[in-house]
Order: structure tokens, then sequence, then C-alpha cells
């Protein structure tokens, strides 16, 4: 009975706590803290995904909307995807996305999000002129998180999230600069102070060549409380850097709290 | 006994947790959730409201102070709005309280909060010569505020808001270039995903002209998780916009997230 | 039987809740509610402190690294603090370290975070020729926090925070402007109307000179919901116009929530 009774409590705690959940333990992880979401019949709408994560797709955008969104204006079509947590996973599956179909990214934005973690959240625009091809953009990018989110690592004290790709596309190009067709890795550390012995440990590691540097303050987060390092290399010496790093950085982490840290999904660098 | 403990327990874990409620469900409406507020016998306290919000007088700003605040030297008096959760609602009910006494508002600021929400909170300063003037603008935005979250929606996945005027007054020209004297709207969308299918459905359900259109990176946003579209036509027009993309909103949030979605007051529009 | 049943459900709350603690009840006070952290033995590691602080060293810096960090280049060695909660603390505690050590402050950036409340994490490099001067200036910066999280007050709906120091240092000469040598002061009140009341409060409360005012869009803030004054003044002047406003800020952050407002440590103004 008494144990019901906790599971009772924590189930009522956590539904009204729900939009707290940490950055690495987002809402898929946690079935019993939530109510189940619903169906959508709307034909706009494509899918979710882990990280509170929403897929869409509008066929022939309105177009004195369009001329205020930022974005060029050839595109009749645009895939969206949103989430609260995680911007390293999407683009990264972006990135895929833009390799598997006939669409491009046209905005990447990060918000200060991550519901009250250190990070941030994405909101990825996919440009097509067909429906068809943002679509699948789309459908891409949502199937590919379960595995960019491998990588992420959280504890009530911070978060840490390592990408890796061995050939980078046009969403690694636009986001962070990465130069197309080269192996490609970040490491990503919250509070910033990991993120800044991470970037150092991935340097010193194998013989990487440094693309950037963003921190809170400078280039390109949006005030998060990360310090992400991003770098190329051959592909053996990206995947040994990060390697390096995500061994320091989780033995910093731990210092901070003592919960075990554990992937997200499933690891696979 | 059993639920005694129950609520004892929730009690007392909403207490410790008392700074993470969701935007959409601000202090005001879970009374057991937390202690009593206090009362207050400055002067300069005017009152609180929903969305942790205090609402503020100074007489005479000191003059030294006044340099370097960034307002306009020829008000004396300022009246002060801020809040944790919540800026649409405190722009729309300030935009009243401009049409209704003799005060300007000088300044409109929106923090990146909502207590680990995807949105903004707010600080609004209202200049006036008199400081009862000063005091009546603040009144009148406090008590205009259990309205203006009447169409404020939370989840544990995001929020979604929509707000609606028939004639915008200066505080909405100030924050989003809402033409004077015309119907005006916006509507709310987060992950910020949300708030684009929003915008364009509400630009296709209604002859409205965009007045603007901001996402985490662009357009006035404090990089919160959100897309706000804004609008102007006639006022059947934009409350016709509003209508059709609250509905769609509510499909999409849903999918994130199966808790109900309900105002956070009573809806309005 | 039923407080312990009370205590271990809380234990597990606050277990998964870990990350969502307010502003002024950082980690350290509560042990029962996290896992105990583990140690570490990376040369790298310094110690760990109040509000999920790191400090860290870096004895030799990668050079293609170093180029991208935005930092003096002639420091080879740097020390490392980061905080998910605290700026002011950190920034004053800086100071004292550069007063006690060989070291320079290289970097000071304010991520946007304090975990879901309403203020800001930090990141501060100390840069030295050697690294026993890096490690020195981390040591005094952590050994300080304790003292400097004295005059932190949070509850659910805010936080306050008020720092001294008698004679400035290079730390808050490059973070606020403070003049060397003099006596600096700082009231931070969030939401940030509160800390525009207690700006006027201390600017009348004796004769002191405003060196800055930051406030959620303007003057230094990562888009937190505070309000910054920073003065500068003689030496009882700066304590007793904090004091005035502490006394305010005090007495209007109640109305939002009747928690009882308690230092994070002990206060030492």
């Amino acid at each position: 009975m008494k144990d019901d009774l906790v599971e009772k409590l924590m189930d009522e705690v956590m539904r009204k706590m729900g939009s707290t959940e940490a950055p690495a333990a987002p809402a898929a992880e946690k079935p019993a803290a939530k109510a189940a979401p619903k169906a959508c019949n709307l034909t706009e709408f494509v899918g979710t995904a882990i990280g509170h994560t929403v897929g869409l797709v509008i066929a022939n955008v309105d177009p004195l909307l369009h001329e205020k969104m930022n974005i060029d204006r050839k595109y009749r079509s645009i895939g969206i995807v949103g989430a609260r947590t995680g911007a390293g996973p999407h683009i990264f599956a972006a990135d895929e996305a833009v390799k598997a179909t006939n669409s491009e990214v046209v905005l990447i934005e990060l918000p200060r999000d991550t519901e009250g973690g250190g990070g941030h959240g994405s909101l990825i625009l996919f440009g097509a002129e067909d429906v068809s091809d943002a679509r699948r953009a789309v459908e891409v990018t949502l199937s590919e998180l379960n595995r960019t989110f491998g990588d992420v690592y959280g504890t009530p004290a911070g978060h840490l999230e390592f990408q890796y790709t061995a050939r980078a596309s046009h969403a690694l190009h636009k986001a962070f600069g990465a130069p197309l067709g080269q192996a490609f890795g970040i490491t990503v550390g919250a509070p910033a102070a990991i993120g800044v012995l991470m970037a150092d440990t991935a340097a010193k590691a194998a013989t990487v060549v440094p693309v950037g540097y963003a921190s809170p303050g400078n280039g390109g987060t949006s005030h998060s409380n990360e310090v992400i390092f991003m770098f190329t290399g051959d592909s053996g010496a990206v995947r040994q850097a990060i390697i390096a790093a995500r061994e320091v950085g989780k033995q910093v982490l731990s210092t901070l709290d003592g919960a075990e840290i554990v992937s997200s999904t499933k690891p696979y660098i």
C-alpha cells in the first residue's frame, strides 16, 4: 500500500511539475509522469519526438506572412521542426534530412529553453518547392532524433552533449560553419565551465581543427549556460577528440550532483 | 487519512517547487500550493496579480538614478508593473491603462522568464507628471490582467496565447507597432514551431494585414521559444483569424502532452 | 511512520526535480535532496561550491583553441569558475581573488540561467602566466562564495541580492564599471519591478553615486528578469543604501508569495 501511495504521489507531482524536466531526461522517458499525447488529424501535422519536439509542414505559406518571416521567398512549402529541449540533436538530424531529401534548411534559430535546464530548444525551417519534399525532410529529422539524443547526458546540475558526423552537409554548415563533406563534431557542456575544459580536452586529444567556439556571451548561443566547441579533421580524429572530452566531462559533472550520468537514449559515438 | 497525507505532501512539494509553475497556471490558481502572500504598507506598493505580477509606483524618481534609467526625463512619477510570467497579457492590459489614464508607457522590456516555461516575463514603466496618474495606470493594468490571461493556455509541453483589441493605443503601438485606433491581435505559440503554423492559419483564415512576426532569433523576442504573429484588419477579421489559429494550436499542442488545455482564467475572445 | 514516508517522498521528489531549485536555495543546502557528488581525480579539477558552481584550471590552453576563445593570448594558464546559479556572488568573490593572487579576470559572461529562476549563472575566466596562480584564484573564489551568497534571498516568486565591498578591484571594474579602490555595492531584484523600486530606495537612502543600471533589455543583463543598480560612494553610505533597499525589497517580495525570506547562507552586509 505504501508503495502504491508513493507511486500515486509521484505521478501527481510529476504531472504538475511536468514542464521542468531536465534536458537529458525528456518526456518520452517518463510515461507515468504525463498524460498520453493526443492524436492529430491536421494535414499540417507530421509527428512528434523526444525533447518535446514537433514536426509540421505548410504546403503554401501565406504570401503576406512569408514576407515577414525572414526566409527566402522562393520556397512555397516549408517544413517546421521545433523543440523545447535540444539544438545539437536537431541540427545534426536536420543535416541527415537535407542529405536525404530535396530540401534546404532556410532557418535555424535557438531559443533559450530546455525547460529550466541550461541549454537551447530549436526552431528549424526547411524550404522546398514541393510539399512532399518538405514533409519528407521533417520526417527524416524526427526519425533521426532518437539517435542524435544518444550522446546527450543530463543530471540535475547540468548536461553534456556530443555529436559527430562523417560528412557534414548544409545544415551543419549553416548552423556551425562546418566545412561541407568533412567529418565534423561538437562538444557541449553545461554549466559552461565544463564545456571549456571539454573543449581543451578535445583539442589536445587528437589532431582536429577548431571551427568555432561558442560561450554564454559570444559565438552564437542565446545566453545558454554552455560552451560549445566545433571542430573538423579526419574522421578518426574527430571521434577520438569527442570520446576524450566525454570521459572528462562526465567526471566533472559528477562532482556537482551524484546522480548517475546516463544517455537520454543510447550512445552512438 | 490517506487523502490528508496526499494533500499535505502536495502542499509541501509545491511549496518547495513553487518557482517552476507552468506559464498558464500561475500562482493565483493554486492557493494550496503556496504560503499566503503578506500585506505591504509601503506607500509605493499598489498590488499584485496573476503571473507573479507586482505593481508599484514612485512619486519622484531620484534624479541621479533617473539619468541611468533610459527613460524620458520629463516624467517625475513612474508606475511600475513587473511579472515573472506574461508579456502579452501585460502589454494589452497596459494598453487599456493608457487609454483610461493620463499617463504614457515609457518602457516595455521582456525578460526571458516564465519560471522555466518557454516565454517572457515583463517590465513596464508608465510615466506621468502626477503620482496619482501613475498609480491609476498601474491599478488599471493589474485589474485587466485577469481578463488578458483568459486566452493563455499552457501544458507541461508549451503554451498558446491570443490577444485582441478593437482599438490599439500607445502601449500596443510601442511594443508591437500596432496602428493606433485599429483592431489588432496577436497569436503566440510555444514551442515556436506551433507559433509558425498558427501564424499561417491566422493569415489565411481572414483578411488581416501582418504587422510583425517575431521568432526566437528575430523580431523582438528575448530568445523565448515562441513565434508571435501580429496583425491588424477589421475587427471581425482579426477575431476570426485568432479563433482559427487557436483551434489549430490547441490540436498541435495536445500532441506533445496529453494534459487538458485550459484557460489560465476565462477566455475572452 | 508517517513522517518517514513524508521524508522519503520529499527526497524522491527533490531528486527528480533537482534542477529546478530556486536561486536562493542552491543545492548545497539540501543534502537530503540529491545524490552525493562524486570525487574527481582530474588534475584540472579544483572544487565545487554553492549554486552548482565548479572550479577548474587548465595549465596550458591548446593554442588553436585559445585563438577561438576571445581572450588575451598572453595567458597560457586559465582558471575557470562556472555556475548554474549566481552572477553577483561569483563576481564579488572573483574580485577578492584578483586582489589576493597574481592573476587577472579575462572574461566574465552571464548566461541566462538560475535553473528556472529569474537570474543569471556565470562563467568567469582568470588568466595567469603560471598555473599555480590560476588555481589559487579559483580556490579563493570558491572559498568566498559562502559569504557572497549571504545576501541572496529567494522565494518561489523571485529573488533579491545585495553585494558590498569596501574596495573594488579589477573584477568589479570589468563587470560593472566599478571605480578601482572605491567602496561599491549593488542591489538586484527579481521580478525586475522590485529591482526598480530598490534602486530608487538605495539612491535616496544615502549619498551614493550611480555607476550603472541594468534591466531586462538594457545595460548588461542577458534578458534576466532583474534590475541591477550599481553605485559607489563612501563606505558607510554604500552600506546604508543597501540596507534600506534590502528592507524594502523583502517587504515587496513577500507580497507575491508568503514563503519566509531567508538568506542562502548568512547575511554579511
